[in-house]
C-alpha cells in the first residue's frame, strides 16, 4: 500500500517481517500450517487490510467524538463501530488462530497478529472489543467445563457475544492481592458480588451478549492472590437450549471518561446488587490466576503490538505530510525569492522521523517476533527448541509491553511536532494517536509493574535460564552480522551493550535474594536499558536481512525501503542504545538512593 | 498554601526562588523599586494566589469542555472566563510592572512573573488572553506613535481590550519570510488583506474591542522579513472620541479545535476580504520583525513558565494522590493481611514524583531567573552589569521556552503515570495538563526553531560573548558551591558538563561559518544538553541556599522543604545529566549524517 496521507500501516514491512525475518515460509513447511503457503497468508492479510481500511478506520474519529454513553441501564456506542466488528468477525478472524476442526482458520499467530495490527493501525478503541473476545475463548478452550465450552465458545467465536476481563476493583488496581469480590456457592455455580473497574468493553450494544471473565474469591478462600479463582458472569443467563435468558444482574454504575482510546467503553460493574449474579467457575478454585494470566499475558503482547501500530501510524502520517508540506529553506540558502522546501529536507524534521522510524518499526518487529515464539511453540519438534521459545516469550512479554508503549507515545509526540500546529488539532489524526497511545503506558499492568516483574519474577526464574535464553539468541544473531560488512560494525556496538545489561543482570540477580526491595528500586530505569537492547536486537537482525536483500534488489523501492532498514539500524544503535550505558550506570550505583528520601521532603 | 488536591502550585517555593534565591530584596533596595519592600510584594503574591484559586481555576475544567464557538459572526467563550479575565485586570495585575505614573504599580517583573505563573497553573488557556495583551502593550509603548498610545493604551491596560499577535499564514508557519500579508497606504493609514492563522485569543466576547498585532508587507516592499512592518489592526475602527465605531472588517474564517489549550480561542482571521481592513503602523516601515520580538521574546518565556506551572501542577496533584491513595506492598512484605501502604512508599512512584520534582522546579527556576534578568537589565547601575544580563537573557530565551516545554510534558506524563487509570479519565485534572502541555512545545516557534535560534543566531552573537557570559556565570556558583561541603559533589560533577559543553559550543561555533547547515543538523539535541546543563545549574544554585538556610532550620516542614531542594539537586545531577555526554557524543561526531539519509528511505 503506497504511503499517502491516509496510509496507517505499511504493508510492505509487515511482509518484511513475516516472510524475510521470521521466515514464515519455513513455518508453513510444518504439518500443522501445510494447508497454508504464502499465497493463501498473503490473500488473508490483503482481506485485513482491506477491513482495516473499510470497516476500522471510518469509525477511527466518530468513535472518538462519540465515546459509549450510558443511557438508563444500557450503553450506547458509535454506531459505525458495529459495521467494524462485524466485519472483523464475518470474515472468520475472531478464530482465524484455531483449528480448523474448531471452526478455525489454523493460521500462525504471527498471521494472526498481523492482521490485529492493522486492525489496532485503524482503530484501537474498537479493537479492544474483539481482542478481549479472542482472549477469552483461548482461556474457555483451556480451562472451561464441557459445558461453558458448549454454552459459550461458538458464540463468542462467532462474534454473537463478545467478552471481557474483571481484575481491578476500586481498592485494588495493582494490587490484585486485595480483590474482594466474593463468589458463594449457589445452586447453579456461584452467586458473585463486588465492584469491578476500569473494565474495557465492560457493557455496549454491539452483541447479543457479554461473558465477563470475573477475579473472585471463594467464600473461605485464603488471602492474596493464592485465593482468588476465575469465574465466568454472563451478563444475560443462559436458558438451557442456547437461547439468550434474563439479565443476571451485572449493572453497569457508571462508565469512565478517558483522554482517549474512547471507543472501547470503560465501566464499573456492580455484581449482585440488584439481584443475583451468577457465576461459573472457570478451571480449578484457588487457579483463577493461573488462567487469568494466560489472557493477561496475550493482553500484554497485544497492548504493545497496539502501541506500536499507533506509533506506526503516527510515523506514517507525518511522513505524508512532510514530504508534502513546503516550508522554509535551507539555512544556508535563505532567499525568499527562491521556493519553500518540503518539511523533509529540513534536518530537525528528518530527525524527528527518524527517531519515530527506529521506534515504531522496531517495536513491531518485536512484537511480530514474540507472535513467531507462539507458533515456535506449537511446532517445533524438539521439546529444547519449544522450551527456548516459552523462555524467551516469558522474559520478553514484559519488554513487548512497556516498551512500545513508552516509545512509540514518544514517536506520536514527534509526529504532532512534524505537523506543528496542525498536529494539535482535531483535523489531523496524530493528536488522537498520542491520546489514544498514552493508555498503554497504563492498562494490563503499568509500565511499572512490567519491570518488577522482568525484575523480580522472570530474570531469576529457573536458574537465570530465561535470560541465559535470551542473550544466547541475542549473541547468535550478533555472530551473523558481524560476518556481513553492512552490519559488523552495529553488530559490535550491540554486542558491548548485551555485555553491560549482561553485567547489570547479574549484579541484579545477586542482590535479590538479599535486598529485594533495593533490587527492585530501579527496575523501570533497568527496565528501559533491557528493551533498548532488545531493540537494538530486533533492528540488527532486520539490517542483516536487508543487506542480505539488497543484493537482489539494487534499485527501485524495495531497494529504499532496504537501504532505509540499514540506515534505521545504524541511527538506533548509534543514537540511541548509547543511553543504556547512562542507564544501567544508574541501576548498578544509584547516587540518589530512591528508598532513602523522605516523602515530606517531595 | 498546604499542598492538598487542590493546590496546584507550591507558594513556599515561589518566595525560595524570589526571596532565598534571587535575592529579592536587595531588588527592591534600588530606587525604582523602593516603594516596595518584601510585605507588600507577599501581599501582591498573596492576592495573585487568591485570584488564581478564586478566578481561573473553577473555570479550568469547564473552559476544556466548553471551547469557543463560532456562532455566525461572533466567538462565544465558556462564561466563567469572564470573571477569571476581569478579576486579573482589576486588581491591576494588567499594568502590573508599568511605572506608577502610567497607572502601574512600578512591581519588579520577577514578581509579575510569578503572579503571572501561578494564573498559569490555574488556567494556562484563559492566561493567553491577557498575557498577549500584556506583551502588545509593551510593544506599544515602545513603538507606537502617540496618537496609537493615546487610543488604545489605556483600553488595553484597563482589560477593556484585549490583544492578539498576527504572525503565522496558511503558507507561513515557520517560515515568517514568506508571510504574504499586504498594507496598501489609504487615507487612513493602510488597508490591510491577507489571512492569519493560529490566532491565540483571535476573537471572542471578553472585551470591547480587540487590538490585532499584524506583521505585513507595505507594498512593494522587499521579500523576505526585511519586508515586514507591524500594524495595529482594529477589530472594531475607534471613532475620534474614544468610543468604539464601526467594524473593520477583520473576519473570522474558522476556529481550530485543539486537543488542549482549549480556553484559548484559536481563530483563522481574514483580513480585508468583506470590505476594508484599516491598520496603522506601528514602529518604522521594515521595522516589523524587530518590533515583534520584543513581543515573541516575551512569550516564548512565557510559554516556558506556562510549561513549567503545567508540569508543577500535576506533580503537586499525582504527590498528594500517591501520599493518600493505598495500594499494594513493599516486594518484601507481601502478607495480604497487612494493610496496603502509600503509593508513595513504592520505589518507583517515588522516582516517578522525583522525576517530575526535578524537572518543573527546575523549569521554573529557569523562568523566574531569567524575569531576575529582566529586572537587572532595569536597575544595574553599571552598563557591564546591563549588558551581562541583556547577553544572558538572549542565550537563554530559546532555553527557557523549549526546555521547560520538553520535560515539564514529561512531568505530565509521570503525573498520569502516578494515578494510574484515574489519571487517565477527565475527573482528574493531570490528563488535562498533559493535553495542554503539549501545545508549549510548538507555539510560539517551534522547539526546533528555539535550538535553531540558539545555535544558529545566539552562540557566536557578538563574538561568542553570550555563551562566555553564561558560562562564566555557572562558573561562578560552582565556584561558590564547590566550598559547601553539601554541594561540592554535584558541583564538580556540573563542571564537567560545563566542560563538555564547552567544547562542544567551541566546535559547533568553528564549524558554522564553514557549514551552517551540517552545524544546525543536530541542534536539537545539542540544545536538550544546553538545557540540561542549565537545569543543572537552577539546581546548584537552589541547593547552595538550601544548605545555608538548612542551618536555620533543621525541623519542621521548612527544613523538609529545604532537604528535598538538596535531595533533588543531587538526583538531577547524577540521574539526568549524565544524558549531557551522550547526546554532545552524537553532536560531535553524528555517525549517521542525518542530511545523507534519503527521503525515500523513510
Amino acid at each position: 500500500m503506497t504511503v499517502g496521507y491516509g496510509a496507517i500501516f505499511n504493508r510492505r514491512d509487515i511482509d518484511f517481517q513475516l516472510f524475510d525475518v521470521l521466515g514464515l515460509e519455513e513455518l508453513l513447511a510444518a504439518p500443522l500450517y501445510d494447508l497454508h503457503d504464502r499465497q493463501t497468508v498473503e490473500a488473508v492479510l490483503d482481506l485485513a487490510e482491506r477491513i482495516a481500511v473499510e470497516a476500522f478506520q471510518p469509525s477511527y474519529r466518530p468513535s472518538d467524538l462519540n465515546p459509549p454513553v450510558l443511557d438508563g441501564d444500557r450503553v450506547v456506542t458509535e454506531p459505525s463501530l458495529r459495521h467494524a466488528i462485524q466485519s472483523f468477525t464475518s470474515a472468520g478472524f475472531m478464530s482465524a488462530a484455531l483449528p480448523c476442526k474448531e471452526g478455525g482458520l489454523q493460521l500462525p499467530w504471527s498471521v494472526v497478529q498481523s492482521c490485529y495490527a492493522m486492525f489496532q493501525a485503524a482503530n484501537i478503541g474498537a479493537s479492544a472489543y474483539y481482542f478481549l473476545t479472542v482472549a477469552a475463548a483461548n482461556v474457555l478452550r483451556t480451562f472451561g467445563s464441557p459445558d461453558i465450552r458448549e454454552t459459550y465458545l461458538r458464540p463468542l467465536l462467532d462474534g454473537r457475544f463478545l467478552a471481557t476481563m474483571c481484575l481491578s476493583e476500586p481498592q485494588a488496581g495493582s494490587s490484585l492481592a486485595d480483590i474482594a469480590t466474593k463468589a458463594i456457592p449457589s445452586t447453579d455455580g456461584y452467586s458473585i458480588s463486588g465492584t469491578k473497574m476500569w473494565i474495557s468493553a465492560g457493557d455496549h450494544d454491539l452483541s447479543e451478549n457479554i461473558v465477563h471473565l470475573v477475579l473472585a474469591r471463594i467464600e473461605g478462600a485464603e488471602r492474596g492472590t493464592q485465593g482468588l479463582s476465575l469465574f465466568l458472569v454472563p451478563k444475560f443467563r443462559m436458558a438451557g437450549d442456547g437461547r439468550i435468558g434474563e439479565t443476571n444482574n451485572v449493572e453497569v454504575v457508571s462508565l469512565n471518561h478517558k483522554m482517549g482510546y474512547r471507543a472501547a467503553t470503560n465501566a464499573i460493574l456492580a455484581f449482585g446488587a440488584r439481584g443475583e449474579t451468577r457465576g461459573y467457575l472457570v478451571g480449578k478454585a484457588g487457579e483463577g490466576m493461573r488462567a487469568m494470566f494466560v489472557m493477561m499475558n496475550e493482553a500484554r503482547i497485544s497492548v504493545g503490538c497496539g502501541a506500536a501500530m499507533l506509533g506506526y501510524a503516527g510515523y506514517l502520517h507525518s511522513l505524508a505530510y512532510a514530504r508534502d508540506r513546503l516550508q522554509g529553506r535551507h539555512p544556508d540558502r535563505k532567499d525568499p525569492d527562491t521556493p519553500q522546501v518540503p518539511l523533509v529536507e529540513h534536518a530537525d524534521v528528518r530527525r524527528m522521523l527518524l527517531t519515530q522510524k527506529v521506534f515504531v518499526e522496531g517495536a513491531m518487529a518485536l512484537c511480530l517476533y514474540l507472535a513467531s515464539l507462539v507458533d515456535k511453540m506449537q511446532i517445533a519438534p524438539e521439546e529444547t527448541e519449544r522450551t527456548s521459545a516459552r523462555r524467551l516469550l516469558d522474559i520478553l512479554t514484559p519488554v513487548a509491553k512497556a516498551w512500545p508503549s513508552e516509545f512509540c507515545l514518544e514517536a506520536n509526540k514527534l509526529a504532532i511536532q512534524v505537523l506543528g500546529g496542525y498536529g494539535y488539532t482535531i483535523d489531523y489524526p496524530v493528536e488522537q494517536y498520542y491520546r489514544d497511545n498514552r493508555l498503554n503506558l497504563i492498562h494490563e499492568g503499568t509500565n511499572g509493574i512490567q519491570a518488577i516483574d522482568l525484575v523480580g519474577r522472570k530474570l531469576d526464574a529457573e536458574g537465570g535460564a530465561l535470560w541465559e535464553t535470551l542473550r544466547a539468541a541475542i549473541l547468535a544473531d550478533i555472530a551473523l552480522a558481524s560476518a556481513i560488512a553492512e552490519t559488523a560494525q552495529p553488530a559490535q556496538k550491540l554486542r558491548e551493550a548485551v555485555g553491560l545489561l549482561h553485567s547489570a543482570t547479574e549484579a541484579l540477580r545477586g542482590a535479590l535474594p538479599r535486598d529485594l526491595r533495593g533490587a527492585l528500586a530501579n527496575a523501570s530505569i533497568y527496565a528501559d536499558a533491557f528493551g533498548h537492547v532488545c531493540i537494538g536486537w530486533m533492528w540488527l537482525r532486520q539490517a542483516r536481512v536487508a543487506a542480505a536483500r539488497l543484493r537482489e534488489n539494487k534499485t527501485g523501492e524495495t531497494a529504499q525501503f532496504l537501504q532505509g532498514k540499514l540506515a534505521a539500524c545504524r541511527y538506533f544503535i548509534e543514537n540511541e542504545l548509547g543511553r543504556v550505558r547512562h542507564w544501567l550506570e544508574i541501576v548498578a550505583s544509584p547516587a540518589v538512593d530512591i528508598l532513602e528520601i523522605e516523602p515530606s521532603w517531595l
